[in-house]
């Protein structure tokens, strides 16, 4: 791989160019110009050439991009030809709500393991898989080849939470609980803070409202 | 207001600043450095006073900020000190967890009602408001001053629901459907889109193994 200096900036840009390229794929069609996904992308087509030329250009030639390679190529940089095996953390309703999402999404993420220290939801099944103790974690890490793991729990456990799966082997943490995590640099954490997203919507609703009654 | 040209990047800071301060209110603490605040958060202490400048500066002397003052005004930035008025679509486990989510979560948020197209759900109390069927949508947004709709419904839904609340006069969609939603400027949209945020993970694990394998 020759990606060596990409900035999170377009890497968190190519799960959108991943997700148009996969309705235009489900569509059928099979070429696209960068003009044509600037269009319906609403980013400007010099954009795109520029993203793409971090990893090589996905050689547009004549009339576009081959939409199926592209898909490929992007899915491949993802990671998404590997296969992820991730358990969650917390067994609430947003747990189940991505147990359901991830097991929906399919595309390289397994769901093997839910864990929850809620005694009563021990045994029960979501989603075909039972709701184990925490005790369970770290054998079931260990044995199952887990790489990510999902928090769902209360920022006061997060922490220390991390801290084991960490030791356990995890490789990544998607992570929703209220808290910044402080783990190792080897491991990568994707957060999803809930709160601070519908702060900033808040935020935007009323500086456009005071912007427009000035 | 006088903050005419701030960047949604420093925007998107705003709820980790008001976050953290939270935290030092509610543990007493009442006075607090920038080069503190930068230690525990983790970004540099320029960075942190660049980016009150561009609120003014919140008038840092001496030894540093006075915490709770800090967190007012940053709320008010925020417009925290204002109710919103939340609906959400989609009464599945997202919904009911994000419902859930913003009733704890208080601060400025109000869960006023809950719609579903499944008629089996209509009338089932989820945190204490009742399922209504999307038909009930229009008056219940126009009587109740609903300013922010949560959408977590298919994709395939999720456009033509969104042109409907524009139409019935919401003012911000928090989006966590797996589409790009069209609307108006006027409109404001904060996109949670769990898959994309999943690809970022995964990306990063892949680049950390492959850096290292080298």
């Amino acid at each position: 791989m020759e990606e060596k200096e990409i900035s999170q900036a377009v890497i968190g840009r190519l799960p959108r160019y991943f997700r148009y390229l996969s309705e235009l794929k489900y569509a059928g069609i099979e070429r696209v110009s960068s003009q044509e996904l600037s269009d319906i992308m609403k980013v400007t087509a010099s954009q795109i050439r520029q993203d793409f030329n971090n990893f090589g250009g996905f050689g547009q030639q004549g009339y576009g991009y081959n939409v199926e390679f592209l898909h490929n190529e992007i899915g491949k940089i993802l990671g998404l030809d590997r296969t992820h095996h991730l358990i969650i953390i917390g067994a609430g309703n947003l747990g189940q709500a991505l147990a359901n999402y991830v097991n929906f999404e399919r595309r390289g993420f397994l769901f093997r393991g839910l864990f929850d220290n809620n005694s009563e939801l021990h045994g029960k099944k979501i989603w075909g898989i039972e709701v184990q103790p925490m005790e369970n974690m770290e054998v079931f890490v260990k044995e199952n080849n887990i790489d990510i793991a999902v928090l769902t729990i209360p920022k006061t456990e997060a922490v220390t939470v991390a801290e084991q799966l960490v030791e356990y082997g995890i490789k990544g943490i998607w992570n929703f609980a209220h808290v910044d995590l402080n783990v190792p640099e080897n491991i990568q954490v994707e957060n999803v803070h809930l709160s601070d997203s519908l702060m900033k919507l808040s935020y935007n609703i009323s500086r456009f409202e005071s912007d427009n009654t000035k």
